[in-house]
């Protein structure tokens, strides 16, 4: 085997990254070496290469970042006990400690312990990635590499959506990045009575709609409160709110418009504190908040394959662009347009 | 308003049933005057119809039967706060106490004080019937007198369907009559990775597959347990079974191929006793059972209604006979030889 | 029967009440005339004797207010179908519609149509009160009538406590008026592994010391983020937040000290907005939140009752005061002063 | 360190056991040398030394059996990530693959490839075992060596009794063996509003009242259904059972004497198929049936711990008699008659 590979190396606290040959890492005790074959880039990565105070403040560089994609095992380490050269898989990326309370009581992804692939240690925006063997998830063939690769993020949403009951609900989805539009495409296809989604870009709400949403809402240009009201007039707001955009505006947007009983997934990171109206809109309300980070280990995954297998929800229209690796530039440009779904890339 | 109506009388107890001509009902306080659309029969229907043991130790007769219904308002009673006369609306068919334990917390569905529609009062198979307020679900005129009337039944299987978790799950059911199929239909639409059906009769078997089953099993062909283990190796057994049969051996089977860890609900009602291997079946599997009965009051009617308006799921296909009133004989016979799904009544 | 009787009055919209004779009021139908041995005095009824700006916005005047009594049904209306002069009761002080989503799907407690009593009708701080049978609770005559009186706020704090899991949880109180002494006592009675009470009044710490608190912090004399968390340290925070003080300062800490998969229960009714560092305290710890209001109908009165019957826990040490109705100056100011559990009239 | 060791060795397919000097083991990559302090004799233990139909046909011999136990840490293997020699320690007995859906769901308690302590593998009726870390529960110094060794059958009661909600509950206690008794100490201590306790045996029900039973029947004695029936005739029966004897007689009652809308956790081990009226005792019942084995992992731990710290509930009386590990026949003797609660061997 080679010993040089490609890879995109935040080496540099200034926005941007580069193209590096580096040494194809090796796989230590119970971890196996992936050959990638597509990585997709995650809102996080974006962060990364504007290297914003988030950023800075998070990792140490340089680093090689990225962390959702799909591969082939290619080589195995010691103390690996069933994964084998030549499968094809994606990973769980949050690497957990697996011995304090939150991993022993069905909370990994709250470990306090983490670490983060493409973080905290070197990530798959590369030809090779090391992987723990415990984080493996196998992955049928009939699913191409970049649907593959997306499953990581798609969990997010499952996670999301899935929090609490929407059986016969009306959601209302603040923000259609990719995960909002898996969201969308989940509450839609599984349970929803409807979907409003709610997002300023023209090519995101247009998704959307595709993905099911019934009702769409550019945000800068309707009432966004008094039109939800309004749709839901008869039980005082919709009985599901996904936060998907971290906004601080629709945030309050999005607990005001929840009905009384409602609950409410929160996964978009806001990067400023948020004042909220908690007697009206959470206590009075009797309202259920659940705070959404990563993936249940590994329900949530259990649940991903089993609806991508199941063939209900098709989500080939939000994975909306390929690039080469070499080509990162323009996968991190067009993100920042908002013009795009998800933005694969391929080693 | 003319004085009487038509309607199908219970009055001997023998097989069979009568059209017979009696005085319109009129509603009491807090009650309602419901012109009938349509009725459709029930299992329970059948047993009443042939007289069977349960039957007759659970009814007094003279008795107009049938539960399932929608129809029209035409005359409300004293004390009714809100229905209208022309409003368009089925019912909950079980009239509970409202002030026992049970439905004080959320279990109305098995207070001991109930009376069912069409066995302890004068029920729908008939031009008129009386329905208290409190029980009353208005429908949307989108959806046609036949499917609203089949609500109720199809109310059981989102009971049974939704009683623990279905995301990403393999499914067994057992049993393809109209709850069985509506759960099929529920199932393979909602979150099942992959519906397994087992039904003797071929009409049904084609029903479920019509409704999203992916390997449908006939009994007397197959070897179950060994077919379902076999398909679900990895896992041993299934995640979830339905059970919709009340059949003995059905019962036995669907224990049997139960994973570690899957849930069971158990709606079908055996006629005798059923030897069960708990240590092996229930308690070393961990295993969860549901005894499912009537429709939860009323969140199963919630997310009936939120299921149907979506448009997801089509179950027209299971509606596969109506015919006049008068012509119940046919509709009980074809029923009994069990080459139909739900059949429809017209008064 | 004599026709006038005493009540506490709120005729002028300043601040105070007054003793006043007026008519003695009629069961309307579905309704019991309640002679009223014991009433206790809420928080929501030092608002209206105060006020303040929630209560001018909030209530027409006059009023007779409170809500909270043990009585003896001294006369029933017409329609009512179970309640007897002389059964000893107390009540659910929410009248809801009955007929709404929420109320039909298991969240009568937050229904948009509620009508509180003392609020939004005549209350109990008088020799007789009007309740609808629906919302009768028959007591033990073994409970004494302070006793029974409180079983309503205290309904409120079982809610809190078991909203989800406590078994084995480190929880910490914010804020030790009556609900939040309830809920110590429940908590450290019924599973928490230890729990920490924050209250400034010292009379209070106090009696959650009574209660079963094993630290007890005064926010105006310790760091109290410091001090949990290093009480905490193995888990990063407490298992669960109790949330029983409006205060927002309180809020924010209840917040911080929470450990990453906990939950908290929101219950203290700020009068402003709260800011929050959603990132941090929310979604990066997957916590869930809970708003409570009410009790959960008839749930929290099932468990009150079981509770107070099975005398694992004695709740008489936070009934601390008993008046006359006519002292019930002097109850108001114990109150605002902070020196006092629970306070009870007798009329 | 010496190299040999006295162990509890069975050895021959028949009745007994016989104490043998063997090998001290060596713990191998990821595990531990335990110094057994004391180590408690299960049900399980009970079968193999009688070796009866289930021992012969479920493990191989020679073998060290035994699996509760508490000890020291004197020695680590290689691998080894905390665990330090000195600590004091007791352990999930259940070694499990981790690999597995269910262990990747939350249901590692019911992996399909368990091996299980002192029976696939050697156990702790001996000086030393063999512990894997992950497997390893820290114990505080402040619980003596008995309790800590009863943590595990403990936590089986705690996996039975909290499966679904007590909080109160009237609750039936079916068998006062040890973990029936650790039963009736939960329910009557964490939320019951009373308890009732099925035991023929006079020495355990004696136990069951001192744990906080209100009501103990023999069933040799009194009809036990009809005497459950009239205790709890306002609601149909118990709110909850809790089946700890699997004897068939009880099982059958058990089932009987529940109430529409409760809940039975099954954890006794029936030796032959049980006949159930499923419709009349499950289906009409709408009840859930909770098949319970082993201990969450580790929720149950979790549980454990924070109950036993917490000093609420004491357990002491249960552990009733400790003998050397050399006068084991006199424990077996024990508890074939009967009169005792949980006996203890100390090595």
């Amino acid at each position: 085997m080679k010993r040089e590979m490609r890879a995109l190396l935040k080496s540099q606290p200034t926005r941007g990254a580069e193209i590096a040959s580096v040494a194809i890492p090796e796989p230590g005790y119970g971890e196996v070496l992936v050959k990638i074959k597509a990585t997709s880039i995650c809102g996080t990565d974006l962060h990364i290469y504007q290297w914003d105070e988030w950023a800075s403040s998070s990792m140490k560089l340089p680093r090689i970042f990225g962390h959702e994609f799909a591969g082939e095992i290619s080589e195995i380490g010691d103390g690996v006990r069933e994964a084998k050269p030549g499968e094809y898989v994606s990973a769980e990326t949050h690497f957990v400690c697996g011995r304090c309370l939150q991993c022993r009581t069905g909370q990994a992804h709250v470990c306090r312990f983490t670490k983060i692939l493409g973080i905290d240690v070197d990530g798959v925006f590369a030809e090779y990635a090391v992987i723990p063997e415990s984080n493996l998830i196998r992955c049928h063939r009939s699913i191409p590499p970049d649907i593959a690769s997306v499953q990581e993020p798609f969990g997010n949403a499952v996670h999301s959506v899935f929090a609490d009951d929407i059986l016969g609900a009306t959601v209302a989805v603040f923000g259609c990045g990719p995960i909002g539009l898996f969201s969308v495409g989940l509450a839609a296809t599984y349970g929803a009575r409807s979907v409003i989604a709610i997002e300023p870009h023209d090519y995101r709400r247009e998704l959307a709609r595709k993905m099911g949403a019934v009702d769409t809402l550019n945000p800068e240009q309707v009432d966004v409160v008094d039109t939800i009201l309004s749709l839901t007039a008869d039980k005082g707001g919709v009985d599901v709110v996904l936060e998907m955009s971290g906004n601080e505006k629709a945030i309050a947007q999005a607990f005001r418009v929840l009905r009384p009983g409602g609950w409410i997934s929160l996964l978009g990171i806001p990067h400023r504190k948020v004042e909220l109206d908690l007697s009206r809109d959470v206590i009075f309300k009797g309202a259920r908040v659940y705070g959404i980070v990563g993936r249940r280990m590994y329900e949530s995954w259990h649940r991903t394959q089993g609806i991508l297998s199941s063939g209900r929800l098709d989500i080939t229209p939000i994975v909306t662009h390929t690039f080469p690796l070499d080509k990162f530039e323009e996968g991190f440009s067009l993100i920042e347009a908002g013009g795009c779904g998800k933005v694969v890339l391929t080693p």
